[in-house]
C-alpha cells in the first residue's frame, strides 16, 4: 500500500536468512544508505533474525549481496522528479532498480510489505512490480500553531509519511495559537508568542535535513493577513484594528475564526514581514513557500477608515482586491530567496501571480462544490493541490477520503489543466490533537490517501483497503507511530487503571463528535484543555460498528438462526459492557460520561433479546424512542456509531 | 513514593473543581512556574474538569487561589540544596512552603499523588506532610553510548526523575560503542564515530536547561582512558597500541571490555583532552564532570615497551599508579572550567586529589564486598556515591535493588564519613536496549531506588512498595513513559498482529536472563541487533510469578481446596496458555522460540492437576526431572520465574 501500477506474481520464493545482505550500485544520493540501513533495522526487528550487515556506507560494497540496488542518479527532493522504480523479486535474489534513489526508497517500502511468513520463517513472494506515482504531490499537513508538536512527533510522521510513499510535509508553524519558529533577529516572536513550545532554527534543519533523507520536500507556512493573534501580540502597531496599541492583541487560547488581521497599508508590515522571510527562507530547500492567506474576515479592515481610504486611492473595489495586493507584496520578498508562493484558494484573484500554487480546501461545508476552486485554479492556469476531501481532523469517514479523486471521472480537463493539478494533502488541523491522540488522527486514514494520490484511480475497493489498511496500521507501530499504544494508555486513564476491557469495546462503537462539533464552535476547548478523555481514544471508522453493520446486512437479506445468533453477540456484550462500565465508574470519574450513552445502547440491546426470544415487551414506537436516545448529545463528546446499522433493523 | 518523612492525617476533603488555581508567592527561580503548569495541566488530564487557569508565569497572580505555594528563595540546583518542603492540605485551600523551589517542586509531586477520588469525583485528603530527602544525590546514569538514546527518551525520563523526586542525570556520553557529542572543533570524533547518533551542542544545553527547570543536576561522563574505542577510532595515535596507525582502532559493535585505552604516556592524548573538555564543560552547568576510568585491562600499556619505560622512569609501580598519573593531568583540565573530577571506583588511588567524587561500582560479581568501595571512599575522605546494588540492566530483583542501604545498619562510621556518602544512583547501562525497551528497564523499579535514597532507611515494606508502585507505573504514562504500552507493541510485533493475550500471559511468568548471561559474554548481540523480541517485552519481578509464590505459599501452609483451586487456576491457565501460543505460531515465527519452554510449562501443570484429581500418573521423580526441564536455557532468552515456587510443591 498503496497500491503498485503493476504486478505480476511469479512462482516460488525468496526466503530470508541471518545472511541476508544489500548492496548498493548507481550513482545516488547519499540518502540510500540511510534508507537502506534503515530498511535492514525494520526487516531485522520484525523477523528476529540477526542480520549481521550493519551500516551500509559506501558503493558496491557487498557485491554478493542478495539484494541488489541500483539507482541511476541522484535524485533532487522536488516537483515532478521520477518517482518510480522497479523490483524483481526471484527466488535466490532480488534486484531493485530507480533511476534515482526517491524512486529505490519507495521500492525498499514495497519490498517490507512484501514480507510473509509461514510458522516457522520469513520471506518474500518471486514477484515482478512496476511502480510510479499518479500524482507528483502526495502531502500531509501538520498545524504544529493551535498544540504544538515536538520534533519526535514530526519525525515519526515523516517516517510514517515516507512508509506510504508520500513526498510532501506541509508545515503550519503560525497562527493565532502561537509563533512557533526560533528568530534570532526578532526574538520576540519565539519568546512571547509561543509558551516556551517552539523549533529551534537548527531543529527545522535538522527536521527539513531528515524529510529529505526520506524524500519528502518540507513546505513551510506562515498564515498571513489573517490568523495574526500571534504575530500581532508581538506587534500590535502593525495590526489593523484602529487602536492598535500594546496589548490589543494577544495570542488566542481557543479556536475559530478571528479577526486579528496584518495592516496591509502599513510600509512597517513589509518590512517585518521581508526580515521574517529573510530569516526563515533559508532554512528551507523547497522552491514554495505557504503565505496561508485564508480565512480573513476582513472586520478589521471594514472598521479602518485610514484602510478604506488606502483602498480607494489605490482603487481596491473589495477586501479580496486588498489581499491581493498585500500577497502580491509577498512575492519579491520570496523570490528573493528563490521561492514562489503558495497559498490557500482565496489567494486567487485575477491579479495573482501564475506560479503561485492554489491550495484548494473549501467545499461543501463552506457552501462551495467540493474540489470546484482546484477545478477553477488548473483552469485559470495554476498549479493546485487539493486538501478539501482531505481533512483528517474531521473525524469523517475513510471512505470519504479514500473517494476523494483530485481529479473526480466527471470532470472536463484538457491533458495540460489536468497536469496543474499536482495532487493533494492530507490536513491534520491540531485544535483537539495534542502528541498523546494525535497519530490516531493521522493514521492510518492518511494511508488511504496516500493510495488515493500515488495509485491508479481505478484502485477504489473498500473490502480491499480496509484488510491492507488493518495491516499497514500495525506495522507503522514499529516507525513509533502512538495511535495504537497511546488509546490504551488514555483508556487506563479513564479507567483509572482498572481493567480496560469495557471502555476499550465501548470505544469500538464510538466515534468522536464529527465537523468540529465536538468543540462547539471552537468554544469548549482551551488550547490547555485535556484531551486525554474518551473521546480522544475513538476514532472514526468505529471497528466494531463496522463489523456490526456487515452482521445487521446479512441478516436483513437472512434472518436465519445464524445471522440472529452474530447479532446476539453484539447486543450480549454490550449489555455486559455496560454493566461493566458501571462497576468501573464506582472508581473511575471519567466513566460517568460514558453511562447515559453505554446504558441507551444496553437498553436497546436488551429489547432486540426480547424480541428474537418473542419476549417482546414494548412496540416498535417505543423501540424507536429508545432508539433516538442513542442520538442524545452527551458530555462524551462522541456519537454511537452504530445508530445507523441499528435504525435498519428497529 | 518516595515516602515522606512525616505525614499527618486530618480530617476531611479538599475537592477538585473547574475553578482550582495555583498561586506562587515568594522569590522563587522561574522554574516554579513551568514547574506549577505542568502541574495543573498533568492534574486536569488526569481528572479531566477543564481547569481554566493557564501558564503560570508572574509571583502573586491569583492571591485569591485555593493553591498557595511560597518559596522563601530560589533554589540552585547543586548538591546539599534545602530540598525540604511542607504541604499542609485543608478542606478548602492547600498551603506549600517550602525554602526554596526545588522543594517546592517535590511537593507538587507529592500532592499530585495525594489525588483520590470516589466514583464522581476527585479530592485531596486532608494531610499535613513534612518533607525532606535523606540523599542529596538520587540519580539516574543513562549510557547513551552503546545504544544512543534520543532527546525524547532523555526528557521523558527526566520527567520521570523529577516524579521521583530524584535529583541527579548522570549521561554517559561516550564509550567504545560511540561518541555522542557534537564537536565544533574535532568534528570529526562525531561525524565518524557516531554512525549519526549524537546530541548538537543545542541539544545538550537543552537537556540541561530542562533537567534545571526540574530540578535536576547533569553530570557528563567521557570515560577515559579505557572504554577508548570510539574516540581512538578517530585519533589512533594517541591510543597504547604499539602498532597505532590508521585504522588500528574501530567503533565497536559489540559488548564487552576491550583493549583499547588511551597513552597516558603521551603528551597529545592531553593536548586532544584539554581541547575536548574546553569545548564539552561550558555545555554543562554542573561542579562535577565523570571521567570514567572504570575496567582499563591494562592489556595495552602491558604490551607497550615504551609506557613500561615511562612508568619506570617515573617510579610509577603498576598500571592503577599509571593510571592515576592519568587522571591527575585531568585534574586541572576540569578545574579550568571550575569542575571537579568524578569516576567510577578505579581511580580511587592513595596519590588521587580528595576533592573527587568515588563512584562506587563493584560488588561481589566483580569479586568484591557489595559496597565496598563506598565505605573506603568515606573513610579515606572521599564524597562518595553508590551504583552497586543499583545496576538496573542486570534485570535483578526489585527486592535486590530496595534493600541496598548506601548505609548499612552494620557499617560502622563517623558522622563525617556518613555525610560523605552523597547518595546512589541506579546505572542504566545500554548494551540491550533502545528508545523502544529502555523505559521497561528503568521503570517503575527506579522508583524504589529513588525511595530508598530518600526515605527513612526504616521504609522497607515490600508489600506496601509493590502497592505503591503498581500505582506509579500507572501514573508514569502521564509523562510519556513507554514501558507499558511499549510491551504490547513487541508482543504485537511477536504475534504478528493476532491476539496478543497468549504472549502477554507467558510474559507475565518469564524473566529476561539476568546478570548479562542473556547476551553470552557480549557475543551474542550486536548493537545493531534487533531487541523486539520476547525477553525484551519481559522485565523483572514477573508479575504473574510473584502472584503465584504467594498462593503456593499460602497452600503449603494450608493444602485447603480453596487454595488448591487457586493454584488450579494457574496450571489451567498455563495449560491453556501454551494451547494457544501454538496455534499463533502458525502464523508468527517469532513465538516459535517460546514454544519449549511453554511445553515443559503446560506439561509440568497439566500432571499437578493430575495429582491434585489423584490420577497422577508419573513419580515425584519424574516430576522433578520435568521440573528441571523449566531450567534450560531457551533461545527466547528468558527464565521461567515460577521454577522456584514450583520447586517447593513438586
Amino acid at each position: 500500500m498503496p497500491w503498485p501500477q503493476k504486478i505480476d506474481i511469479n512462482t516460488g520464493t525468496f526466503a530470508l536468512s541471518k545472511n541476508f545482505k544489500v548492496n548498493i550500485t548507481g550513482n545516488p544520493n547519499g540518502r540510500i544508505f540511510i534508507g537502506a540501513t534503515r530498511f535492514l533495522r525494520r526487516l531485522d526487528g520484525r523477523t528476529g533474525l540477526f542480520f549481521t550487515q550493519d551500516f551500509l556506507t559506501k558503493i558496491n560494497e557487498v557485491p554478493e549481496a542478495q539484494l541488489q540496488i541500483n539507482c541511476k542518479q541522484s535524485g533532487a527532493v522536488a516537483l515532478n522528479e521520477d518517482e518510480g522504480y522497479q523490483l524483481l523479486v526471484e527466488t535466490n535474489k532480488i534486484i531493485l532498480t530507480a533511476n534515482s534513489d526517491l524512486g529505490a526508497l519507495h521500492g525498499l517500502e514495497t519490498l517490507l510489505q512484501l514480507l510473509q511468513n509461514n510458522g516457522t520463517s520469513f520471506y518474500f513472494p518471486a514477484v515482478t512490480i512496476t511502480d510510479a506515482p499518479r500524482f507528483t504531490w502526495r502531502g500531509l499537513m501538520i498545524d504544529a500553531a493551535r498544540h504544538f508538536q515536538p520534533v519526535d512527533v514530526i519525525k515519526r510522521n515523516l517516517d510514517a509519511m515516507a512508509a506510504m510513499k508520500m513526498n510532501v510535509f506541509h508545515w503550519h508553524l503560525v497562527d493565532d495559537q502561537g509563533w512557533r519558529i526560533e528568530m534570532k533577529n526578532f526574538s520576540k516572536l519565539h519568546e512571547l508568542a509561543s509558551d516556551g513550545n517552539y523549533y529551534t532554527q537548527e531543529e527545522i534543519k535538522g527536521i527539513v535535513k531528515y524529510a529529505d533523507d526520506r524524500g519528502i520536500l518540507v513546505i513551510p507556512e506562515i498564515d498571513v493577513p489573517g490568523h495574526a493573534s500571534a504575530i500581532l501580540s508581538v506587534f500590535p502597531e502593525i495590526g489593523s484594528k484602529v487602536d492598535n496599541g500594546l496589548g490589543s492583541y494577544a495570542v488566542e487560547r481557543r479556536s475559530g475564526i478571528f479577526n486579528s488581521t496584518l495592516d496591509p497599508t502599513n510600509p512597517k508590515t513589509y518590512q517585518v514581514l521581508s526580515a521574517i522571510f529573510d530569516e526563515v527562507c533559508p532554512l528551507f530547500t523547497s522552491q514554495y513557500f505557504h503565505i496561508g492567506g485564508d480565512e480573513n474576515n476582513g472586520k478589521e479592515w471594514n472598521a479602518n477608515p485610514e484602510i478604506q481610504a488606502f483602498m480607494k486611492s489605490k482603487g481596491l473595489t473589495n477586501n479580496h482586491d486588498l489581499q491581493t495586493y498585500f500577497n502580491m507584496q509577498l512575492v519579491p520578498m520570496l523570490k528573493k530567496h528563490g521561492k514562489n508562493l503558495m497559498g490557500w484558494e482565496e489567494i486567487m484573484t485575477k491579479d495573482m501571480t501564475k506560479d503561485a500554487i492554489i491550495h484548494a480546501w473549501r467545499g461543501t461545508n463552506e457552501g462551495q462544490a467540493s474540489g470546484g476552486s482546484l477545478i477553477s485554479a488548473a483552469k485559470n492556469g495554476y498549479k493546485t493541490v487539493l486538501s478539501n476531501g482531505y481533512y483528517i481532523d474531521l473525524m469523517l469517514s475513510l471512505e470519504s477520503h479514500y473517494k476523494n479523486d483530485p481529479i473526480p471521472k466527471n470532470s472536463v480537463l484538457t491533458p495540460e489543466e489536468k497536469s496543474r493539478i499536482l495532487g493533494g494533502e492530507a490536513a491534520m488541523w491540531s485544535e483537539l490533537v495534542t502528541p498523546l491522540n494525535i497519530d490516531s488522527r493521522i493514521w492510518p486514514r492518511t494511508a488511504a490517501i496516500a493510495e488515493r494520490l500515488w495509485s491508479d484511480e481505478s484502485v477504489t475497493d473498500m473490502v480491499s483497503l480496509r484488510k491492507r489498511l488493518n495491516t499497514v496500521s500495525f506495522r507503522l507501530e514499529e516507525l513509533g507511530i502512538t495511535h495504537i499504544r497511546n488509546k490504551e494508555v488514555i483508556l487506563r486513564n479513564i479507567s483509572n487503571n482498572q481493567s480496560t476491557v469495557a471502555v476499550n469495546d465501548f470505544s469500538n462503537v464510538c466515534e468522536p463528535l464529527k465537523n468540529y462539533t465536538r468543540n462547539g464552535g471552537g468554544k469548549k476547548y482551551f488550547m490547555f484543555s485535556p484531551l486525554s478523555l474518551f473521546a480522544d481514544a475513538c476514532s472514526s471508522d468505529a471497528s466494531d460498528a463496522i463489523a456490526f453493520d456487515a452482521v445487521v446486512t446479512n441478516y436483513l437479506k437472512d434472518n436465519s438462526i445464524e445471522n440472529q445468533k452474530r447479532l446476539r453477540f453484539f447486543f450480549e456484550k454490550w449489555i455486559a459492557m455496560h454493566t461493566e462500565l458501571v462497576r468501573l465508574c464506582e472508581n473511575a470519574p471519567l466513566v460517568q460520561p460514558l453511562l447515559p450513552l453505554s446504558k441507551s445502547l444496553s437498553d436497546l440491546s436488551a429489547q432486540f433479546l426480547l424480541r428474537f426470544d418473542k419476549k417482546q415487551t414494548i412496540s416498535t414506537a417505543d423501540l424507536k424512542v429508545l432508539l433516538e436516545q442513542l442520538r442524545v448529545r452527551n458530555s462524551a463528546d462522541v456519537e454511537l456509531a452504530v445508530y445507523n446499522s441499528l435504525k435498519k433493523i428497529v
